[in-house]
């Protein structure tokens, strides 16, 4: 495994990443988040129970909804039950199953305040457990509609990385770049991007991470309309400098980026995270364009499924190259 | 066509504009919206609905939600008169089409949870979908709710631009201007404007899109109380040096501007965006005054409908003009 | 009028301020709003009904709302009532004023969804509207919801300023200082305070307003806790350097205040504004402390009544002083 | 009582803490909040009423929900009692309490909006009674929504810090250390830490607060995914430079921390404060790792339960050491 390049490496910024040097596995997930469990205090206070509401899928937030709406049901048709179904006018009462099934839609109308009255709680019981049901119901509701608005309102950014890195050849030498593009009708300004990298190394031994920040070519832009093409260049302040091909392939890297825009619907700023590590980075390649003007010549065309085409690119030998 | 000034020009932040060198038609939309078209994905990955919902127009919102409830109860009152109108109290039988008009009713007497009860449910089936139809009409009020939260409370910076910029005497010799100001009632602080340009030049016959930031003689502003006029002075630092009226006509040039600022009542930062292609600077003409005292003299008026009012202003004559 | 030191005064930060140089009246009133009118454009197109809303107080916003819902009742009561009152089933048909109330009812009982069903419609005129009815009733409650959220999740500083400011003695010099300090139970830090003044000047016989900049002694301050007393010393960078007692007595001098701070409950940076015209300046005077230990000596109270509280103080003979 | 290192502390950025040099107690409770009272204004003006909502505890706040709904209803049942329950159809009125049991429950449905109709008012003033029952109930629930949005959309930044701060070796000198760590499912970046402190010193017997800032070993970190250990090295430029076991002890001292971060769910800035006052420092220790692979190698465990783990530490004779 080829090692000489460790020597060559400036550190900056060792340390600041907040992941330990002995930390196991990818530090930050392709969706965007740190792969950290955690242990300890109890389960219910290591969860934000808000934070896992919002991160849930549409399908299984609207299916959790939908179950505990008939569980709660169930629970006050039970309680109506043993209150005694003669204590609600209307109750079919030609066999216990009935009684039953009639409680459970009152249930239903008292949660949601529909209340038609063809079913009403005359006893006292049953009136009590109905107004606290009523309002019960509302709160739930009231809670739901922040739920609804807490998920449909967070800012994000929209972002869609390119599946891999290429080493591209890049002013007479060559650069790391990856690109990436808004993909839905969000507007994003004042975009910024930090680049950082984690290198295993091994010393005396031991597995180490050293973390390194990356210079970006360029690291703000105005407006992020099309793609932008995030561009490290591979000169003597780069703990890649002088890597070969097997480099690459052969140590454990993790390049770990951060983009930060203002959206202007949600006036917020938004940030989305992403990693590639070494199998996710192509050695002499560049992007091909993925934006074209239309036929009019009056606007551009920004093709999302082209975000990971590329072709082979010969590099310039480097000076530095230890190979 | 006149080139000349090319060679003159300095530049500066060439490419962080996010646009691409050879994009196609004007760039910034007169309503700060960028001119791309975005395609691959699909089209509902590509949308955000959120987004979208909060960019309709009041209108076209309304007629959207009023559209949805009544197919939502045509579709419920279809379920209804399939299950049977048997299983429910109070339908008016007379005819298919009054038993169809009432199962209508009900669901949205249901949907609502009005439930009056006069049509009230009384088998199984009915009484579920009932139970199932009150539940999703309070979660779509609870949806309503927070988009119309999402839309009135949504930041925004209600700034009028003057329609035209003008090229301007300004301190022994010429400035870009144009001028903007708050149309609302809403309380504007820190104000700061970023102005760039997009000026299409031509070489080796192909024509291309350089990007420069625009220094502004004043970039920030306290209190964005009355109107604020942007001046970009046209000295050796500016791309414009050297500009005669007709290098301002015949090139392809776009101003890019925007403005952000710090709403009080929102507590946010706001933005907005606007940009004047060359057919919309005016050249050699200078801004009247748009406010004065009233009549007490104990506040001042700004007159909104005044803001793109100008008058023709003799230009001096600039050293460094290649005409 | 004694003028001589206008020679004096170092210009900084001229015309930044947002206000004419020939603007009239005082420039930010009291509760901290511009002093400026507007007009032109249409009085609907001035209105951000949302920030309306949100400015109006306790009392008239929840008028407004009952007089709106009153207002809504009687229209659809008279829709009903041309409608015909045989659409509807449980009307009192005694007379026709009975009748109308019992439309009226109806609405109401429509409109909030509350439905008890004594009063129904039959006819489909009259269940076509109630269905419109019970849908506008709805979202008019989440449009509520939404202003009810906005107005008191609204950030704001909740500061008061004291009511004067004082010229004071300060390290062997003189300084101009206000207070203010936190009258709610909220947690404000990182605060910092900008600080600018107008001063009218004649020149040529016409009046003119020039600002200025203030530096602070200390501008930051972590932990908006106690009072905090803002002081801008008089040397000489400050536009005041050599202004007397009636100096200040008889020049036309604004101050203008805003200070930020970051909300821990609202996680927002929150702003206010106030200001000080000559005759809220006191000259010769220190404020007293506000704020003492209690009596168990294990926490401080900050006592609010006392901010406006101040000693007279000999102020030291300046070198810079004219008269 | 050893003072001999007052003389060697340099001073830095006295003052802006925000707490008075005679203040009492501890500045900055456990849980983050001034240690101020506050009096003067009247207690209404004084309480943010959003505010105290949002700090009480979800049990309180829940009880307090359901004690106004049913002390609302006894109101409203009161108000039908003395209008008379002749203008209630459906009244069970056998006897005076079942009288007032019947218009308890009637109340609770108008002002839920459940409206079974069972009981519904015929007459005017139970039906205008009623109308603004109904009313109130949904701005309630309106208010409720916004409420419960409010608390449980709150940015916070759910950091869980040491219960105790050390005093280390570090780089053959001496650091004061304490670490924080996120236990819950959010996903924080971009933290930052400020420290200062508050040491009590003597002069011409009276007992008075001096304030620093306490430079950190790093003072931001990219993504606090793990624990933070955060570093204030004790060196020349410390005011603890010196300082024995002994002085820590005899010492009134109170470490501030204040740590920002962004919260990408919230995508919003959260702060947290946490002090460390002198019994709660233990000099000669060190802390012990919190986070270990899992046995797969490929995720990183953070056992939270760990966080106050330290163990003895022998500590460098220090050159300035006074002792």
């Amino acid at each position: 495994m080829a090692r000489g390049f460790r020597q060559k490496i400036r550190q900056k910024n060792t340390e600041n990443s907040g992941f330990g040097s002995n930390a196991s596995g990818r530090f930050i997930n392709r969706d965007g988040l740190p792969n950290v469990k955690r242990k300890g205090v109890n389960v219910f206070n290591r969860l934000s129970w808000y934070h896992t509401m919002l991160n849930l899928s549409t399908f299984r937030f609207l299916s959790y909804l939908i179950i505990a709406y008939v569980l709660v049901n169930l629970l006050f048709a039970l309680i109506y039950y043993v209150i005694g179904v003669e204590h609600l006018t209307g109750i079919d009462k030609s066999d216990p199953l009935n009684e039953f099934i009639d409680v459970f839609f009152f249930s239903s109308q008292t949660f949601t305040t529909v209340g038609y009255g063809r079913i009403a709680p005359v006893g006292f019981m049953a009136s009590l457990v109905a107004t606290f049901e009523a309002f019960l119901g509302l709160l739930t509701f009231a809670i739901a509609t922040g739920l609804f608005y807490g998920r449909f309102s967070r800012p994000r950014a929209y972002l869609r990385f390119s599946d891999i890195a290429v080493v591209a050849p890049f002013q007479d030498s060559t650069a790391l770049m990856f690109r990436l593009a808004p993909y839905k009708n969000n507007a994003l300004t004042d975009a910024d991007v930090i680049l950082s990298t984690a290198i295993e190394v091994v010393e005396d031994g031991v597995a180490k991470n050293n973390f390194y920040r990356l210079d970006t070519h360029l690291s703000k832009i105005n407006t992020l309309a099309l793609n932008w093409t995030v561009v490290h260049k591979i000169d003597e302040n780069s703990p890649f400098y002088g890597f070969s091909e097997e480099d690459f392939k052969n140590t454990n890297i993790e390049i770990i980026v951060q983009v930060r825009a203002f959206d202007e619907v949600f006036s917020n700023t938004v940030v989305q995270r992403s990693s590639y590590v070494s199998e996710e980075i192509v050695y002499g390649a560049k992007f091909t364009l993925m934006y074209y003007p239309d036929n009019s010549d009056l606007t551009t065309i920004l093709d999302l499924d082209k975000i990971n085409d590329y072709q082979k690119a010969d590099l310039p030998v480097m000076a530095g190259d230890p190979e």
